[in-house]
């Protein structure tokens, strides 16, 4: 019963099966290569749009790249309080951005609103040159509490964002869960809603390794050859990243995944609420789920042979608290969430 | 009636005398000239200890050069919300540190309490790599509320950051104002006390331009003199600066001229108190008065001469608010405040 | 006939079924794997010794990681005048380490003797803090001219480096292929040579990306955890790299890889060399060759099929230049070379 | 008699006059006052242009912020080999960068003739990402040997420069000296000979410390002001620098100090050149002079109380050397050189 992270898999069959195949024969390295040529389009057909599309190994490397592109040092990258560049990339956006700063708000809430994101706009001071200037407004798809932003709600914050000058990222480790939840196009959910770059992860989703940087605002993409290859993010070998990736937007492979990870978190978070003493702590509404346990359940559960973390305390809605004998923990599910795992959890669940 | 800033006057009498007389002469370059020798001589005399001194020119250079010796990138410098590292050096601290991180606690206090960091040390995530590591408490004094912390209220605080191998940083740039309010040694107030490293400043309390990084602990020290050059902060006229800290420090002339400007901001601060509908922030200790004010009577007074500034919303206290009618203002006494000026100030407001 | 690059090829299929093999089941992520820690152990032994050893995915970021983990942001890395490090990674060496600087020298030369290091010693000014510091001497193995250094060279240039306070860098891109025409130990040409950081590459000689950062002092170490996650260099699934190290050092496959390598270069070599015309900028002793041809028989060999590059003139040896009818350009075999494409290219040489 | 160096003494009267005076009144911080803003005016009318100008207060700051502003990260400044900014500023440039590089030519000569940067510009492999990217040309004026570039020699420089898309930096530290040599305007000898950005040093010639960068390509300054506060740069009593530039500028007190000390230089170098044994280095056309003399006649003059320096070996013209018992030394002269030491010094080499 795994539900540690959806990056504790490996790829999917498919994934990994062009993988193989793309392994034989020579060809051109440092993404010369065929492979990467057809994933790049692969994305661009995806994203109905004529996009830059560049491959990086990890998810900070995309983020970090991303907003290196998007913002001078001396200017100020908003983002949600839990936010993965804030929280888990150590301080990776500092050193690419050459010390750019993040500045958090919506702590204790579920999502940036246009509220939140006003009332920062309004009272943020921008007196040059001894205040840092706006510059980027860092959205996460699906968000920090397992929930995603609609369309519209991305494009009212871009809007904001872009009336004040400022660049609109989307940090889209779990972008495909977020779109299997929304079932809206994946141009619907970016550019179209005013999203400028978008980071999309496929290794949570099926790939071994790939994440994307994919430019809708190609002006910001000038640079970007020579700052993936001075932070040692350019591959030898395209084909590593361009066989998966093709692969895995193949006939919608990414969004299947997506979906079946999805639905196991509904089925997990419906018997989950209706378990006494536990509380979700945001309605769930991709795959990851967060809750409070009474303790002693939470450690009968991990007797039985279920793997969940304890979540940062930090991350709590605002006005909860945990108690002296809860835990608040993090359940994640991913393609490779087996039926049979998540009926022994619910099963332990209903036994109580 | 200049009440806008503390940088706003030249040197004093003294201070400029000095420079004058140093202008003549040969001597050798890049501070290894007389003055700068007598100026550290100085300094650790007035410390009572064998600190290393090193001069620069700006209040951002001291600190941020200081917080570069004692933080790695991939930690975190801890400080209050209204910091002036935070809030009005632009990105300098990210830029010298290589990318560190500061991360902002009290906010709507005037000073931060061991309630306020002992909380934060016992909630902030410490998993490695993910999360930046904990690495300087930076304490300014005076501080962001005009306000004064007690030997042993730094005591206590570098107490709880060197338990967990944090270092102590001082922002002194209204040291001398800090000290003369208190009454207590210098030393008292710093290595005493358990302060690492501190920024003194003298260009807001008499001279031009002067800033000294006195580092307590003098391992912190090391790399220190690469780290000035690279940042294009070693002048090559070392007299600039030897000979305005030496005459500074001569005779308590520096505690002069602060308690001077303290005296005057206790006039000023009492009278606003006394005048209806007007409102002080915090309690007055060093040489800035924050106080609400109705704006009618803010702009009778800029009428009649008056100089102030509005102060950024975000540090009033907490719970209170500017209304529609209202400015929060800071008003500032310096060494060259006159007694003129305060009286007619107090004056205008008697006559409401 | 592909001998254009070493890193155009896929995995070996030994290396390839390891990693499609590891694909299978969960286990935790960000390196703390069963097949990371098998690599780790691999090394270790391989290496003989206790070293700590970390995964990335390219040889820029193992350099630089590896460079920024031994020098100040005030110093300079000696290197040669046709260094990987200095040539083909952009100015990635300044980023990761803040800001050092790389001095190259042996300019002409096969390879940096200690002559050039002596003299470059003997002569770099040192006055503190204007000039920078001697901080790493970075040497590569094979070397730029696809030759090797014996251990008794490594040893002296080391030796020297250390009477300096100077650390001891290897680039090895190209170990295996240094190893194996050397047929000493690994141990032997690293750590007992005096090499204090090795990176050792495998994605240039079977591997789809994996590098690796070996440190032999330890104390180098420090911090390199932070270093790996802040530069995006931490991959969520070990096992990518895990699978493929144990895979690739397993029963000596790494040197079979590049024997196999190497001997096919002799062939080569030995052909070019017999055919009038042609001439070897440097003897062969690895997988690289580098030679000046007839420009039309240059063309010859590219119509029939042969794939090789124009290389940097600024490469040849001192005193010789390339004439208006003649190619200098770099042949690089690989494991994945064929018998057959050696063969045709001999006979097309022989056909003349 | 001190030949040392032109940054051993004070300010010139007037400039310590206008200093003293400017030190009344109260005024607007950080450079909002009237002194600076009457300097910038003094700056555009001596340079007969509408351009950009900054103060600061160290030429390592001048130059590294006007480099960082004309240099993206991945991009080279070609400079000589003897250059300040390579060899005397630590590497501060390649912090203020964020990591560019600096590529060195004309290495033995006294001068970058257009001969070294063609062919620079003809063999610098421009391969995309992987070799740095062609960004600045940097001058020196008076340059590394004590010479001057004439108006036409600067414009053949920039010209080709520009042709590449590079720009062009003048490291003007001693550029009074420069300009007072070659009796040509300010405008001549920088923007209309296609000097995109200046940087005129002042503390070598009369101030205490005052530095300037002037862009005459005004779109270079987008976002300087940003980037001298976040290094430090901008200090809070701007009428430090105001004052001094003012006064420094007016009726050409600067190129009459400047004169000056060319004027005594060359009796100085008259006198050694008709000395047996001593060799010029270079022909002296500013205020400095390289020599080789006889070590007995140096240690005499030393003896007698001449104060001069040994100078770098590797600065030697090309060919020279210095043999065992010769020295290799530079002779500076300033604006407060005397005629009695000068006279002093002609004397003691007359009585040989």
């Amino acid at each position: 019963m795994y539900f540690g992270s959806d990056n504790q898999t490996g790829a999917s069959e498919q994934v990994l099966k062009a993988l193989v195949e793309a392994n034989t024969g020579i060809c051109a390295s440092y993404g010369e290569d065929q492979w990467t040529a057809a994933a790049v389009k692969a994305v661009q057909t995806t994203f109905e749009c004529d996009c830059e599309v560049f491959f990086v190994a990890s998810g900070t490397a995309a983020n970090c790249l991303a907003l290196s592109s998007m913002v001078q040092p001396w200017e100020v990258i908003v983002c949600h309080s839990q936010a993965h560049i804030l929280v888990d990339e150590s301080t990776a956006p500092e050193f690419f951005t050459g010390g750019a700063r993040l500045l958090s708000i919506a702590d204790g809430e579920s999502r940036i609103t246009p509220e939140h994101f006003s009332a920062l706009l309004a009272t943020q001071s921008q007196h040059v040159p001894h205040n840092p200037l706006l510059g980027v407004l860092s959205l996460t798809q699906a968000n920090e509490a397992g929930q995603v932003y609609s369309p519209e709600e991305v494009a009212t914050l871009a809007s904001l964002a872009h009336q004040r000058g400022m660049r609109v990222h989307m940090d889209g480790a779990r972008f495909a869960n977020a779109l299997a939840s929304l079932g809206c196009s994946a141009a619907e959910l970016t550019w179209k809603a005013g999203v400028d770059v978008l980071c999309l992860g496929a290794s949570k989703n099926g790939c071994l390794s790939a994440e994307m940087v994919i430019f809708f605002d190609k002006s910001l993409a000038q640079g970007f050859v020579h700052r993936r290859k001075r932070t040692g993010h350019l591959l030898s070998k395209g084909r590593l990243f361009g066989a998966q990736v093709v692969a895995w937007l193949k006939d919608l492979h990414w969004l299947t995944l997506a979906a079946q990870a999805n639905k196991h978190a509904q089925v997990l978070a419906s018997a989950l609420q209706n378990t006494p003493g536990v509380r979700l702590a945001w309605k769930v509404e991709a795959n990851e789920i967060f809750a409070l346990l009474p303790s002693q359940l939470a450690e009968e559960l991990e007797a039985a042979g279920a793997v969940f973390y304890d979540w940062g305390l930090s991350a709590l809605p605002a006005g909860q608290r945990c108690g002296a004998n809860q835990r608040f923990v993090r359940l994640v599910t991913s393609f490779a969430t087996t039926d049979e795992d998540v009926q022994r959890f619910c099963d332990l669940l209903a036994r109580g």
